[in-house]
């Protein structure tokens, strides 16, 4: 392969995508209203206390070369804790694009992250798979391509994710080149980067672009990535190593305070979410000072712990007041947001889990969240994938994609010559209106169960994660990848094992 | 047992009522905003086609004494359908009270239905039973007494509802009288009456005045009822005869049109929404004819119908949607709204059921519905009362009440002191304000597992419905009744040896 025909690759690809229109996108739009839970006094007094956390309490940042950066743009500086004048701050935040556009390989996969829109991602970080037929387990690289390969063909979400699972059959300092390397290759969706280190990262982006080239992961970002920021008040050094190249390569990334309140954060809903817009404001706005209009993306993840055995709790009633309020903080800072995700504690696909899920879930999109990362598939408090919740996750994400259409109010929809054509008592089965509309009225899902009690006993009384064990089987059977430029291929695999020659396990 | 003694054990029980503050009461209070999906000028588009409804397509009522009455009031009757007057109707819909109390027999059960107010109330209406043990089966008298305790027994449920199950064991033709007297004997929290005919109507309005004295509930309603609009555009006869008896005794209704878009309804959200708004506002208006003053909740039973197995779906974007603009129409005519509950399709209590639940009862928090029957217990779309589901929802139902209570936005909330007294990266586990605070800080569950897997696999890797099958067993176990007045027990167990004697059969 020469660098010529990739470059012209490149260009072919680049034509098309020029000519991919934003409404051929399958993201569901935010056109219904927004659930605004806090006042906008209310939410300027959340913003003040995060300003006195920045001025005055400070936030640390463990790299050297970082604190030099926020040093030269006018923070000061003491030791590791650095502190934020209110308005500087503000003024570097508002750099940050309010939303961006991220390739995929194939264009009209594309997503767009901001704005209206929505994008739904699979579950990120789990060392643990559990499966109905096999049970929990450790996560090996099998594992972490059928996730890929699941999220491929689901309809539902829109972004191939990250760290789907933790390949942990897989050597640690290099497993990063294999995920990588199995996004591309098993999708054709768009994908995150690695952040457990800068050389980790700059991998990522060299593969990325291998894959798009150079000049138009400059134009546009091909990585959005995860800066979890260590609660309380605290950037450590591998995100922030992580963090630097990013920023350098013109690559999104999610700004996350990563938060159980009770643990990191006051046991008080405002006061988390006080800290949680500092942290997150602190983050950002270091992503501007290194290279001004990167693509970043304000995140919120909160629960709270459980005081008796110091796990996270999720779908908690606080939580859902968090998200509410941090919601309306990033829209406030005109920022792409961040937060949601099929949160559960439970182990199994359970009642527990379902529960939680949509008791998280559903505030995210009533909160109009931007990017839902953990969409589908979580378990376990995140240290499990599921295989059967993640494909039972999916039918939520397809219900949700219906009712973000809202409520027509045409004529046509209010169908008063259909109600009066159908008598008192009777049916409008097989009505003429019924027949013209029957085909989009309602959102079907394909793995509940909705029939008589007899029919459903008659066929196994199977339950909600039994049917979906037999479906997630059926999917990866059924599995046909997206085909990948050999050349392209070739250049990936290359990269990947001179890698593996070079880099040094840490320890 | 003597008239006067009952007089004077009712006198006191007035007194004590008297001083019951209406803070003293668990139910919950709307004062976060409201989710306002559609805005002023659809809701009136919608409530136009509601009136032309109402105006030219007209609605059905099975009984010439209603014919009557609607005819006297205005309205125009042709054979057995009634057109309404659109300024007329609405006048009538005004004289309905915008919320109540409800009479308990322990006062400080008594309930405000309306306005700002929650209220909690237990499944309602199915043939069978469900549990982990003994699976689907017809339910008994003995199912009805242990849901009517398992519903005394939860903080969060504000009502004992009505038909809890329909004790298939007893005699169709008196056994609501089992059933009422059931909720007196066995609950002190507030209930339903019979609605399968007048004459069984007129008997729960004499046990009520047996119970509070007809003076008292004369004042103040000592029933709700549901009186369902058989859709589309027809109320039956034994509904009306229902009505009409609750109206004169000036006992509260629920006017409920129960819609399943697609059967009785077009297959659009709009037009269901349309013909819902219509029909409730003919029974309605109905009510305030015999009565004015009469208290009736404007309610909305609907979902859509799975246009394959002709089974109703619960939990859909469909239906989320409808329950949105049906409670926005609900307030704007200024009237208490049911709506919502736990409501699921699946036939036991497993990830489907739970999924589908949230997916509704959560919406009808944010849309503020006042009353939410079957908001515990509901399975196999409300042919089955499920007690592990029972429980589990009564945990969802304790999280909304934390829910509700909003966010805390007082400098004691913002922690800003806390969080400058953790040090960055440290924790806020066992300091002065996690003290202080921890007791209230976080709604806790008793079912919802949040251990590690390897003590969840340690103690039995048991599944949601399975640790609720404990609960439920010993919560029964645990019942102690509340106090009976004998005179006024013996009083009821007279009339009902009575009507058992007089009722007969229908065949």
């Amino acid at each position: 392969m020469t660098d010529e025909r990739l470059a012209r690759r490149r260009a072919q690809r680049r034509e098309r995508q020029a000519t991919q229109a934003v409404h051929q996108l399958t993201q569901p739009l935010h056109t219904l209203p927004t659930y605004e839970l806090v006042s906008e006094e209310g939410l300027h007094k959340i913003h003040q206390a995060s300003l006195t956390i920045l001025g005055e309490i400070g936030i640390d940042f463990y790299d050297d070369e970082v604190l030099a950066i926020l040093a030269e743009h006018g923070a000061t500086v003491k030791g590791s804790t650095v502190f934020f004048d209110p308005t500087s701050i503000m003024q570097y935040v508002a750099m940050a694009p309010s939303q961006f556009t991220q390739l995929a390989r194939n264009p009209a996969n594309n997503v767009i992250l901001g704005g209206n829109y929505v994008c739904f991602a699979p579950v990120y970080g789990p060392p643990f798979v559990y499966d109905q037929a096999r049970g929990r387990r450790e996560a090996t690289l099998e594992d972490f391509q059928n996730i890929v390969k699941l999220t491929y063909l689901s309809p539902y979400l829109h972004h191939s994710g990250g760290t789907v699972v933790e390949p942990t059959d897989l050597p640690t300092h290099t497993r990063h080149l294999d995920m990588v390397y199995s996004h591309i290759k098993y999708s054709d969706k768009p994908f995150m980067g690695s952040v457990t280190s800068g050389p980790n990262a700059a991998d990522s982006v060299k593969m990325a672009e291998i894959l798009f080239g150079a000049e138009a992961i400059a134009e546009q970002p091909a990585l959005v990535s995860l800066i979890n920021i260590s609660s309380p008040r605290r950037l450590d050094d591998r995100m922030l190593s992580a963090l630097k190249v990013y920023a350098r390569a013109r690559q999104a990334m999610i700004i996350t305070p990563f938060i159980l309140s009770g643990a990191m954060a006051p046991v008080s809903v405002a006061g988390t979410v006080a800290q949680l817009n500092a942290e997150a404001l602190a983050g950002i706005a270091l992503t501007q000072m290194i290279n001004p209009g990167t693509p970043v993306i304000y995140g919120a993840f909160q629960t709270n712990v459980d005081l008796q055995s110091g796990s996270p709790v999720f779908g908690s009633p606080e939580s859902q007041l968090a998200l509410f309020a941090s919601a309306q903080l990033a829209r406030m800072h005109n920022l792409p947001f961040r937060s949601g995700g099929m949160f559960a504690s439970s182990k199994i696909t359970d009642a527990q889990a379902a529960y939680e899920s949509v008791q998280v879930m559903l505030p995210a999109i009533l909160a109009r969240v931007n990017f839902v990362l953990h969409a589908a598939g979580w378990l376990e408090g995140g240290l499990t994938t599921g295989y059967e919740k993640f494909v039972l996750d999916c039918e939520l994400l397809g219900m949700y994609h219906k009712f973000l259409q809202g409520l027509d109010l045409s004529d046509e929809a209010l169908a008063l010559d259909s109600i009066r054509a159908v008598a008192p008592g009777g049916h409008h089965l097989g009505t003429e209106y019924t027949l013209r509309n029957f085909r989009t009225a309602f959102h079907r899902t394909e793995l509940f169960d909705y029939n008589s009690a007899e029919q459903w006993l008659e066929e196994g009384a199977k339950d909600a994660e039994t049917r979906a064990h037999a479906k997630y089987k059926q999917l990866l059977e059924s599995y046909q990848g997206p085909d990948l430029d050999p050349d392209v291929d070739a250049a990936l695999l290359d990269y990947m094992a001179q890698r593996k020659r070079e880099i040094k396990p840490e320890f």
